[in-house]
C-alpha cells in the first residue's frame, strides 16, 4: 500500500505531510524517522515530513530532540481511523502544549468531538479556540475542515490555520448517501452540507493565506469498503491535481492553484523543499478502477485533465 | 425474494400495507390483484394490502372500480428505490385527490422533496399540511416519519396520520456512519438525530391514536448492499416483533405494543383481518447473518426476545 500511495504522491507534490495514524501509531522520533526512511526509499524525489502522533509519549520524545521542530497531531480519542489511542482529555497536556509553544513546533489536529457525527466538528470550534487563545505563539492546523463553522473561525485567531482536501470541495453529504449509498466517499470528517463545502470553496479559490491544501488521502483496500462495516477514509492521491486543476479553472481561479496547493503550506510551515516542476494538460483521462487492490475516488469516471508523463 | 419476504411477515403478522415500488411499479388495478393473489399463494394465513402506485393512470384505474376503496401511494419522482415514475408535480392530481377524498381512498405518501439528503422530510412538511388542509376528509398517511418535525405535525391536522418503523425508533444517523459505515442500515428517509429519535419514540410508546407501526422492511441482495452504490433500505422483517418486544418492554410500554402493531392501523384502515395469535417469549436467539441471500438488520446479533414456534 505504501508503494502505491508514494509512488502516486511523488509523482505529484514535492512533499507531503504524512499522517501517523497507522494501525501502530507514529508515536516516537524512532519510528518517525524508520517511517521516514521507509517512504525515501521509495522514491528519492519526494520529501515526507512525517507527524508525530500524539499521547502520553509526546512530551519526552520531544525533549530528546531540543535541536529540530517537529509536526505533532492531535487526535480525540477515537474519533477516525486508528485514532483510538488518541487524546482523552486535552486538560493533561497544557505542560506539552507549552512547550511546543515555546520551541516552535506545530500542533496538527483533527477537530472532531465525540458527540452526533454531523456536528462534532462545529462542537470543536471553541476547544480550538481555547487552545489557541491559551497558547498564542502555537500554530494550529485545523486538519481537512468541513463546516462553514470552521471557515469562519479562521480569521478570529491569528495563530489557527486550516488545511482543506480535495473531497471536500467537490462533494457533499449528498454524493456520499443522497441517491444511493457511496462508501468511497465516506471519510471523516463527514462531507456536509452545499452551505458548508461554498464556504470551504470561497477560502481555497481566494487562496487564503492560512489555508493549505491537504489531500487526507486514506488508502483502504475494496473490501475493507465494500462490506457490511466500511472504514473511513476516501483515496484520492491519483486525482488530486487533475480535479484540483478543474475545478479551479471552471471557478476562474487557477491563477490562485499554485499558492492552495504548496507556497502557502511552505511558508506556514516554513519549509523549503526543492523545486519541482508538474506539467497538467488538459487531456481526457479514465480514472483507475483499482490502483493496487484500492478503489479511488472517481473510479472509472473521466477526468479533463491529466498529468503530463515526464 | 418474495417467499422469503412473506414467510416472515406471515409468521408475525395478519396482515400488512404491500408498497408497490418494485422495478415494475403496481400501477394498475390488475397489477394489484395479480400482486396479492401471488401474495396470497405463498401464505394462506396472511392478508396483504396492496398500494396502487401513483402516476397518471391512477385516476382510470379507480374510476373503473367505484365499488371498492383503494390505497394509494405517493412517490415524489425519485426519492426512493424504484421511484423515477412516481410524482413530478402535485398539481396535476388535483382531480385524483379530490376523487380520493369522495371516494373515502387512502392516501400514503412518501413525504420527501428532492432538496438535501438530511432535510428533505422537513422540507415536505409545508406539503403535507396543505394536502391536508386542501382534502380535508382524505386521510393522508405519513409514511415512515424520521424527524421531530413531522411528529409535531401530527397533531396540527385532524386527517395525518403516520406510521413509524423499527429502525428509526432504534437507530440514529451515527449507527449508519458515526463510526464505520454500515449499508445494511442505510435507507430512505436517512436514520436523523437522537432528538428526532426520542420524538418518535414518544409518539410509539404512548400508541398514539394516529400513530402505526409500518416496518418498511425492504430486502435487497448481499451485493446491492456491500458494494460501491448501495441500494437504500432495511431488511428487518426477521426482527421485527422481537425487538419492538425489547424496545417496549425497556421503556415500561410494553402494554401498549398491540395498540402501535395492529390495533391503530385496523381501525385507521377500518380493517377487521382474521385474529391470529402470535407469542413472543424471552429467549434470546441470534439473527442469522442471512436470509435467501438477504442480510437482515442485526444480522448476527443476540436478541432477548423470539416468536414462539406454533
Amino acid at each position: 500500500m505504501l508503494k502505491t500511495t508514494t509512488r502516486l504522491a511523488a509523482q505529484m507534490f514535492a512533499g507531503a505531510v504524512v499522517m501517523p495514524n497507522l494501525s501502530a501509531p507514529i508515536d516516537t522520533f524512532e519510528a518517525m524517522e524508520r517511517y521516514r526512511t521507509q517512504i525515501q526509499a521509495l522514491s528519492r524525489d519526494f520529501e515526507p515530513i512525517v507527524a508525530l502522533f500524539l499521547n502520553e509519549k509526546t512530551e519526552g520524545e520531544i525533549k530528546k530532540h531540543a535541536d529540530r521542530a517537529f509536526v505533532v497531531k492531535l487526535y480525540p480519542s477515537g474519533v477516525t481511523t486508528n485514532a483510538f489511542g488518541g487524546v482523552v482529555s486535552l486538560d493533561e497536556y497544557g505542560a506539552l502544549f507549552g512547550l511546543m509553544e515555546e520551541r516552535g513546533d506545530m500542533l496538527l489536529v483533527h477537530g472532531e468531538t465525540n458527540g452526533e457525527a454531523l456536528v462534532r466538528e462545529e462542537e470543536f470550534a471553541p476547544i480550538y479556540e481555547r487552545l489557541a487563545k491559551t497558547y498564542p505563539k502555537l500554530k494550529i492546523v485545523m486538519e481537512h475542515i468541513s463546516t462553514e463553522v470552521l471557515a469562519n473561525l479562521l480569521d478570529k485567531r491569528k495563530n489557527l490555520y486550516a488545511t482543506i482536501t480535495l473531497h471536500h470541495l467537490l462533494f457533499t453529504l449528498d454524493d456520499l448517501l443522497g441517491g444511493r449509498l457511496n462508501p468511497h466517499l465516506f471519510c471523516k470528517p463527514i462531507v456536509k452540507t452545499a452551505a458548508d463545502r461554498a464556504a470551504l470553496r470561497r477560502l481555497a479559490f481566494s487562496a487564503h493565506e492560512k489555508v493549505m491544501f491537504g489531500s487526507d488521502s486514506a488508502p483502504h483496500y475494496r473490501g475493507d469498503k465494500e462490506c457490511a462495516s466500511a472504514a473511513a477514509g476516501i483515496f484520492s492521491a491519483p486525482v488530486l491535481l487533475p480535479e484540483l486543476t478543474r475545478l479551479f479553472v471552471e471557478h476562474s481561479s487557477v491563477e490562485r492553484l499554485q499558492c492552495f496547493v504548496s507556497q502557502n503550506a511552505q511558508r506556514v510551515y516554513n519549509l523549503s523543499l526543492p523545486q519541482k516542476k508538474v506539467t497538467i494538460e488538459d487531456v481526457p483521462q479514465t480514472v483507475e478502477i483499482e490502483c493496487g487492490g484500492i478503489v479511488p475516488m472517481l473510479a472509472g469516471e473521466l477526468l479533463a485533465y491529466r498529468v503530463a508523463e515526464d
